[in-house]
C-alpha cells in the first residue's frame, strides 16, 4: 500500500506535544516548578493574536506555565527593554517570545537582542545563530525550520545523503532550515530571488523546502517525481468569495508528482508551536 | 585573448595589503594611533611558525603594530585565559589571534570563546558567527572563505546569481564560504563526505570551492568546462624525493578544463593574511 502523499502536521504536531506534556508532568510530579512561557506583545495585530492565542493553548495543554504581556501600540523602545530585562531576571520564566511584527518604531535588531540568549526561544538571537552555525549543541534553534526537519524525518527516517534544496533565505526561515539539514548530513542548496536557475536546481531536491511568502509560485516544473515538498509559505488571497490560506506551492499541480507534500494549513504550521514549546522545555532543563 | 587560466593569489593579496597599507598610513599621518594585532601561539609547530612568521611580516609591511606571545607548551587554561582577558583589554590591541591547533590539554572552543567578539579577527566567535549568520555588516568575518569571494570576483567581477558548490563543510572554511557566497547573491551548495552525489553537484557549479584537506582528491570529473575553481586545500605530500604542497585538486587534470582556477600554493593561502588584516583594521575602525 501506497504512503499518504499528505503529510498530516497537525497529528505530528499533536503528538510531539503530547511528548513534551508527558516530560512536563515527570518534572512537576518530582515537585519540581513547570517551564515558563512570556509572550510579549506590542500593539493589535488580529493575524498576531491568533498566533498568541494558539501558543498559550498549546503551553496549556503541555503545562507549561504561560504569561501574557500586551502592551500599548505606542510603547516605548526603553519600555519594552525594560520589560525584557525583568523577564530575562524572572527565574519563573525560560523562554521569552516577542510576537512580530512590531510597530515600525520599535527596532526589530536591538529588541531581539536584548532577550537573553538562553532564554531565546525563537532562536533568532545573534548568539544563538551562531552556535547553530557551528554546530553546537547547546543552540536554541528557529521553530518553522525545526518543524520541517522532523516532517522530512517523518517521511523519509534518517536524511544522510539526501539533498535538499531550500527555496528562500530569511533568518528566520530559509538560512536556519539549511543549516539544520546540513547537521542532518545532507547535502543542502540555497536558491533565492536572485538565483538564475531555481527551479531547474529544486528539480534535483529529494527534499524540497520552500519559504518564499509568494503564493503558490512552485508549480509541478520545480519538482522530481517522489520528492518530498515542505511549504512552509501562509499566505492569504482573495477568492472572490471571501479569503483562503494558501501556501508558497500550487498543491493540486505539485501533489501528483510529490512523493510526499505539507498541505497549508495543516503542514508546517502547527510544527512552529510544537517546535516553541520544545525549546521552552531545553532552556528550562539548561538552568534546572 | 584569453585571459590566464592561473589565478594569482599572490598578487592580488599583494594589492589587497598595498591598499590596506595606504588607508593604515593615512590614519598614521593624522597623528592616530596605528591598528594592533596580537599573535598568541602556544607550544612549538613548525608549520604555525611559518604562518605566525609571515603574519608578522605582512603586518609590518602594513604599517600594522603586531605583538607575539609566545607561551609554552605546558601553558594552562587559565593562564591562556587570563592573557586573553589583559589583552581584551589592551587599547593598543584591535585583534587577537590564537594560532591553532593548541595542545591537546587546551579546549579550543572555550579558548576562541574568550577572545572578545569585537578583537575576533579570526571570526570563529559563535557572536560573529551569528552576525554573518544573519547578514549583519558589523560581523568580523573568516579571513580565508573572505579570500576565496575576493578571487572569484577578480576573475568574474560581480557574482549575482551564479552558482557556487562548496566541497567541505568546516566551521572555518566550507560553512562560511557557503555564508559570504550567499551574501553575493549566489545560489549555494555544500557537499561533504556524507553527500550522495558529491561530483555530480559540483559539476553544476559556476564556481568551485574545494576545501576538504584531501590530497588532490577533485578531478576533471568535479569540474564543468569553464568553471572557476577555488582550491582552499593545503597538503604536504611525500614525492620520494621529499615533500611537496598540494592541493585538494588535482591541478593537472582540472586546468585544461576549468575557466580559472587557483594554484597551490600562491591561491587562497596569501589571501588569508590579507583577510587578517582587513579585519584588524575594520576592528581599529570600529573602536576609533
Ligand atoms: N509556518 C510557519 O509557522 C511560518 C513561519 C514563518 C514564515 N512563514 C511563511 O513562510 C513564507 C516565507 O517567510 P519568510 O519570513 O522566510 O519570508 P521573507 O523574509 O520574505 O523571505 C522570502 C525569501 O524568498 C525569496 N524569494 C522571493 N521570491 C523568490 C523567487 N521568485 N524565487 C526564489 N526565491 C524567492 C527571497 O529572496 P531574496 O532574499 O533574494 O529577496 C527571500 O529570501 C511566508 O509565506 C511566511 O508567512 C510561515
Ligand atoms: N589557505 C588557507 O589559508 C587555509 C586555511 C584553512 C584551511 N586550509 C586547508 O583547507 C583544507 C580544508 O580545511 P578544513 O579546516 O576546512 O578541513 P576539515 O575541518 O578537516 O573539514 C574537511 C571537510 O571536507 C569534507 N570531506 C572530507 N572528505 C570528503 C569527500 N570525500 N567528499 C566531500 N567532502 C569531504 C568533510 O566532510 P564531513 O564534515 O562530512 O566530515 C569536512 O566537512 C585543508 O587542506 C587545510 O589545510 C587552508
Amino acid at each position: 500500500m501506497n504512503q499518504p502523499k499528505r503529510i498530516d502536521g497537525r497529528r505530528i504536531a499533536d503528538e510531539q506535544v503530547a511528548q513534551i506534556a508527558q516530560r512536563v508532568a515527570a518534572l512537576t510530579e518530582q515537585g519540581k516548578r513547570p517551564p515558563g512561557l512570556a509572550v510579549v506583545m506590542v500593539g493589535d495585530n488580529p493575524a498576531s493574536d491568533v498566533y498568541v492565542r494558539n501558543k498559550i493553548r498549546r503551553c496549556e495543554q503541555a503545562g507549561i506555565l504561560s504569561r501574557e504581556h500586551r502592551l500599548d501600540e505606542r510603547t516605548t523602545e526603553e519600555d519594552l527593554l525594560g520589560l525584557l530585562d525583568s523577564l530575562n531576571q524572572d527565574p519563573q520564566i525560560d523562554g521569552i517570545l516577542v510576537q512580530l511584527p512590531l510597530p515600525a518604531h520599535l527596532e526589530e535588531g536591538r529588541i531581539l537582542k536584548r532577550i537573553s540568549p538562553a532564554k531565546d526561544v525563537d532562536g533568532f538571537h545573534p548568539v544563538n545563530v551562531g552556535l547553530l552555525g557551528i554546530g553546537d549543541a547547546r543552540a536554541l534553534v528557529p521553530c518553522t525550520p525545526a518543524g520541517c526537519v522532523i516532517l522530512a524525518k517523518e517521511v523519509l527516517g534518517d536524511l544522510t545523503g539526501k539533498h535538499v534544496v531550500v527555496v528562500g533565505r530569511s533568518n528566520i526561515v530559509g538560512k536556519p532550515a539549511a543549516q539544520l539539514f546540513l547537521a542532518e548530513d545532507c547535502s543542502v542548496t540555497l536558491v533565492h530571488s536572485k538565483s538564475a536557475n531555481g527551479a531547474e536546481l529544486a528539480r534535483q531536491a529529494d527534499i524540497l523546502v520552500v519559504a518564499v511568502g509568494r503564493p503558490q509560485m512552485v508549480d509541478e516544473s520545480w519538482v522530481k517525481p517522489g520528492a518530498v515538498v515542505i511549504d512552509v509559505g501562509i499566505n492569504r488571497i482573495d477568492t472572490g468569495e471571501g479569503t483562503r490560506l494558501v501556501g508558497d506551492v500550487d498543491y493540486q499541480r505539485v501533489a501528483p508528482v510529490a512523493g510526499a507534500i505539507t498541505p497549508v494549513p495543516g503542514g508546517v504550521g502547527p510544527m512552529t508551536i510544537a517546535g516553541l514549546l520544545n525549546n521552552t522545555l531545553t532552556a528550562y532543563e539548561a538552568v534546572e
